[in-house]
């Protein structure tokens, strides 16, 4: 299973990221029971943001899908190093994403389908989350968008 | 049970919708172990939104209560078609509401109780959940209001 | 285990205020099979804000900790009070944080820091949650920030 997604990752062209470190007194991401809890990412490479600004003023449609991949890709490699690979993980259970953008922006479902279908790709029929979305005001170190990834183990493999 | 919540519907005379398709490349609903996990759902009927606008606006508060509701039996909707009924449900777990409003809104409780109420009435004692609301900037296809129910099935009954 | 939290409290000088009640028609606590759901906590005390309005604006970065810290020590209370002590707390699973702000606030983590630092004071090696914050137009009541504190219990010991 876990080559299923190695392989994807190689088919791809993608090296996942280290896993960020988080920006405050909390865990990148936490086992319990039969879940795996990824804290927030966003769209940060080797420390650093991928975009900047609102999406629908400085950031566009392709740019925000952009930093949407950047930001799963980060809760990729998050689950990679929880569960040393993606053999224990069972579904990706919900996606819950904040996009900063401008008063009259509506299109958050394709900015955030940028993430689901990167998961799609990755994870095949494991991937099946619930979804939600909301048009904030802003995110930390103002970034244009941000995900939630909460995932289930295979039973019987959690803490 | 089930028998419970029909009749509830029935009484009330409401006539569910269709569970709605999703907006992207994300499922409906989605059953993990004991869990089910429904996306977001907001004020839409047959594809369209019932309400758009922002609430404090162009939205008052009877018709983002309206809107709310109409959120909630699309969410109750979507329960329906992932269980086949609602013997399984054991109790909602969590209602996230987002709502779309103006700058000096405050009455966020006021909009998300028809909701509570409504899964009261229809759910009983297994209607008790824990709920959170924020005021936001926008929501996809710019309704007033989403939300996000989360329940929890009898045990023994996942997959 | 329970001791362990209490004698931390006494020695921190905290008094655990009463839990709030409900802003409408939820619960404030909800245990579910071995997870416990704490709604939305704010900075209220005795039923009244400690603080309103915006964090950058009416609201700086010592105040919105502040804030924060009053509304995770709702939340400890909501704890205490749906486990009858703090012995059946497995972990802190998740933390979420909406901050009310200003335009151009990039800050968040600082402000939710002081909750995670209050959650680790308090629950030590049992502290460690998943964090997701965004930074919200409002939220109910005018307040600056709110948190839902999500926590698994030791097995065997759900309903």
């Amino acid at each position: 299973m876990s080559d299923d997604v190695d392989a994807r990752l190689k088919l791809l062209g993608i090296i996942l990221p280290d896993p960020a470190s988080p920006l405050g007194a909390y865990v990148p991401a936490l086992i319990a029971g039969d879940m795996l809890y990824v804290s927030m990412q966003g769209p940060i490479q080797a420390g650093r943001p991928t975009h900047v600004g609102r999406i629908g003023d400085a950031i566009g449609i392709d740019a925000g899908r952009a930093a949407a991949e950047v930001a799963t890709l980060n809760a990729v490699a998050q689950i990679r190093s929880a569960l040393g690979g993606f053999d224990r993980l069972d579904c990706i259970t919900r996606l819950e994403g904040c996009i900063a953008c401008t008063e009259d922006f509506k299109d958050h479902a394709t900015i955030l389908d940028a993430s689901s279908e990167l998961l799609a790709k990755l994870f095949g029929d494991r991937a099946g989350h619930a979804r939600s979305v909301c048009g904030v005001r802003n995110l930390p170190g103002n970034v244009p968008v941000a995900i939630v990834v909460t995932a289930r183990l295979r039973s019987g493999q959690g803490h």
